[in-house]
């Protein structure tokens, strides 16, 4: 079985493992006060061309979703997402749980939210106190569906937000695979200049796991240890999580990592197309989208994993192909020549 | 600086790395879902002789509590523990963040809950429907002092708790070195016989990190993976938790990191003792209390790292230190013939 | 000043103000465990021909729904809503401050939920663990918009829910509106048959206060006063409620405050159909909605008081009457005069 | 049966059920924007001689306390209060219920905080970013067991809160019982000075509900309204709070109210005493609590109502006596009558 089921699939990039091998048998300071943390935080600060800012290293998206936006609404503030989001769908109600609403938008296939949009829902909610008062816009990039925002867009939600008084947050998970893209236009260190908060993922670009937190509007990150400890999402060796995060950024690595995930996965698209199956979404990232036949999809779970996405219609439905660090490009070749012979 | 600050001052077990290492570039399903978490489920059930019982492997301590408390108990239920408990003194609030009071008891210096005390408390809340109604008690083997319960006390705390129906929750963060002890005579396999529910901890025996959760009371364990997800508990790379888990099980691994660490933690009590120094409690685990004259600690400073406790008086403060896997012999010595020099 | 706004701008029925006086000086226990709550409680249970219920009399509506959802959900379960619904939209985000997800369904323009819109929201949310958990479903009858629920209508969507191991939860903030609407085919005595839970609006229906929650399926009402004293909803002086509930039920008071606060909306209805404008929804119940040129708007709000819906565009807006038990014949007959004037 | 259970057992004072009568028609709007509304907070902010405050009306003392302080903590803050504390006690986990920790303090025996035990507690938990962090002081005036503080007392505790950044928040449900006591020395005037925020009981203070929440500190009050609508704590029709209130400040009649109460109680107090009981507290305030023998006690049940407090060894046990502004002197002679011929 080869896996294009996520970017996962396997374990850490031979580099990091290797990090961790030699600093093993070191006596560190337990829950992210040690040197290895502080190193690698600057190493982001470094990266992202940010040094005001407060950066905190955790262990996965949810939960870094759930203590973020836990720790920055007040209790009667709600947070503003696509209804594709992750947070509103793939996290199990973990936003709610903290106390607060998600209200969800519909898009427009794509996965992303646009200032036409928010603005709406925060007018509705705004005039009536009886109504969840939003605060915050939550955006993935790339989204969900591997789509992008372009800077312009980013600009133009972020300047609607700092006029409406709410704040940005931007959930980076597969970032690294954002900024790869041809079809970017932000550089890793404009994030810190359209957003109030955004999180740099690693655990889908080849660390074991790890996600680093990143607050720009300083003022929100007063008490964030304590929120973090109420959590559960402090790390007793939180060197784990600073060792991993400076390997990952020395050198062009970060970016060596998204461009390869994303070449994978462009292969894939090219091969799928020319196959003679359609997109069921155009993106340029490492999460591809295809439309296939149900008698071929039978076929494929013989040789290969993916991720079922929907049902489409009686005969046809979507499924994900997702790339990563480690995805190898004979498998890739197999993949196509496999759905070549299918198709005859 | 040599460190008896805790027991997750360094990595893991070398043998523990070299399995992950091993497996880095196998490609496995995520949260859980893998044959690496089946092995190490399946090793821990054969550890503690109990094959009907519910297993989760999660990642920290504190997250385990609060995500086991939180999904047992009702809304208006509370939990009763010790006032030095981990969850009424060093989790943040994090039981509270899930809506529920804990019902913290006054011991007698020991750490330790008895039916007595539990009994006074389960029936003063009883008697008013408008306290808190207890559901769940929460003890620690070993306490936070290193002090042990015998089975006696723990098969009559649990046959309180199924009298009154309540559930007994036992925090096994240091279990390892509670089974190792000299004064011990609860085997790990008595555990599934005397609780609805208890974690074995990794952490603080030579994982990377990782606590497995035990749910004798199968009842109890509905919908668990959901709470997980809700509370970002779960670890996309499940696998590393069920890799390391299946390694420490491992022949008579487990048992023997329990045993090293007490070892050397016996040396100190020792030596400490014969150098003069009175204990604070009487600890027969991997940690140590002792009262020590703040010149000492002062000189201490220069060369050791340990965990401050608490003040005394003007001139004395109680000190603890922790052992582990880790520790070497050698830095213990040196620890000893440093103190006793001191003293001169 | 007219006002139209609401049907909870005056006080309470004379007859129950009348019993509020006649019983002032009397000495009862608090906290409902009174004799005249038991009365209520009684007289409830006739009135609903359901002895084998729970029944708690609460002050407010959104108290009751939140502690009712609180109560029945498991942390990580969620509520299928209309987007429209009170829940969704009116308690600013107080379902999601207990803990749990509303799941918002679209409506066609009738603030109805029915069995296909429920199922695909169902069968998404359970084939994926790491979504919310639905396991209840809330309508209210009549709707937000004032339309009803049929018989056949409520009895898919129990049946469905049985079927599918959820509760069905009614919010009859309005119920004698439904109950005495000439549209309506479900009794009062039906509500126990077709859902686990509902409540009976007392608020907008004549009382100072108070709501009737039922609980049919009744292990549902385990710990229920815990959860009312834990979310501040236990009125000390409990007798207030039932002494109004007690009153309200009395011969046929109920279904009359119903018909004539209907009749009255019927006359408004009839009339502003009469005068030229146009219907927003087909409410038969005691909420009416209509589509006004704004220059008629600006009008109304002379003379009368009235609730702003929504722009519908920029010329017309819709705003919402409503009747009551209080609403004077009279007054409704000045409006129609206005408007009738207006439009010349 | 005569009650002395608590001080609510009757209705209101008739001249507010007057006033309830006399307003019953007309019409307001909702939720506490009305005139009525306004006039009771105008009146409140003349009694206490402040005006630069925010006032919201609400209807219990539970709701007060949870909706306030889940409204001004952030996530990880905790309140401290003493152990017999409403908030820590009596409320069913309604604080915790809104994530926050109540860090309860052993007094001695008077129910009442001072500065050393609020220095120690708030000094170990700011010592720690792994402890719950302290945030606000609660303490009630009177106290549970009618103890008072004197000027002095609150002052400094005021100062302690102010050099530390704590919020101090005054339970007021007795406070008018407080204020009319010959022990006090602090005005209703001076509440504003010497804390951030109190609340003025109504329920107990001869209205059929209703608590007044003052806050001093006023940005504190941001979002307040929403926090209200979100906790279920919006009465629809508020203007039965303002009613109650702007009649219960008229004139004398709140210090009246607490003069009755204690007068009432002081009488109880005299009386018990010499028929040769003890006090269990020396209470100057509407509570009274007395050690009785146990057949005394049980011959008290045949006539009186009257509240267990605890037992206090195998013959005695500590009962309350309540008094109110309903409190009729013949019963309380009567009472005293029989306890003398019991005593015989």
């Amino acid at each position: 079985m080869i896996s294009f089921k996520n970017d996962y699939s396997e374990g850490a990039l031979p580099i990091i493992m290797a990090a961790l091998l030699q600093t093993n048998m070191e006596q560190t300071v337990g829950y992210g006060e040690d040197e290895y943390t502080k190193l690698g935080i600057e190493t982001i600060k470094t990266a992202i061309k940010c040094d005001d800012c407060y950066v905190r290293l955790l262990v996965g998206g949810t939960q870094t979703n759930l203590l973020t936006i836990g720790h920055v609404l007040r209790p009667y503030e709600a947070v503003i997402a696509a209804d594709s989001g992750h947070i509103s769908m793939h996290e199990a109600g973990a936003i709610e749980a903290t106390g607060h609403k998600v209200i969800e938008l519909l898009t427009n296939g794509d996965g992303k939210l646009n200032v036409p949009s928010i603005k709406k829902a925060y007018e509705l909610h705004k005039s009536d106190l009886h109504m969840a008062q939003p605060k915050m816009v939550y955006i993935s990039n790339p989204t969900e569906l591997g789509t992008l925002y372009s800077k312009a867009e980013l600009e133009s939600i972020y300047n609607y937000c700092q006029e409406n008084n709410m704040y940005l947050y931007i959930d980076g998970a597969r970032l690294a695979s954002a900024i790869a893209s041809p079809q970017n236009d932000i550089a890793l260190e404009d994030y810190p200049k359209y957003c109030d908060l955004f999180y740099i993922g690693g655990t889908k670009c080849g660390l074991l796991f790890g996600e680093a937190l990143v607050i720009i509007n300083k003022k929100l990150s007063e008490g964030f240890f304590c929120s973090t400890k109420q959590r559960g999402a402090t790390l007793a060796k939180g060197r784990l999580l600073g060792i991993q995060f400076a390997e990952l950024f020395k050198e062009n690595r970060y970016f060596e990592v998204g461009k390869h995930s994303n070449d994978m996965a462009f292969l894939i698209k090219d091969g799928v197309q020319k196959a003679g199956y359609k997109l069921f979404a155009d993106s340029y990232t490492n999460q591809q989208f295809f439309i296939f036949p149900n008698e071929i999809i039978k076929e494929l779970d013989k040789k290969y994993r993916y991720e079922f996405w929907c049902k489409l219609d009686d005969n046809h439905s979507v499924i994900r192909f997702v790339t990563s660090w480690a995805t190898k490009k004979e498998d890739v070749e197999k993949l196509l020549t496999d759905l070549q012979n299918m198709n005859k």
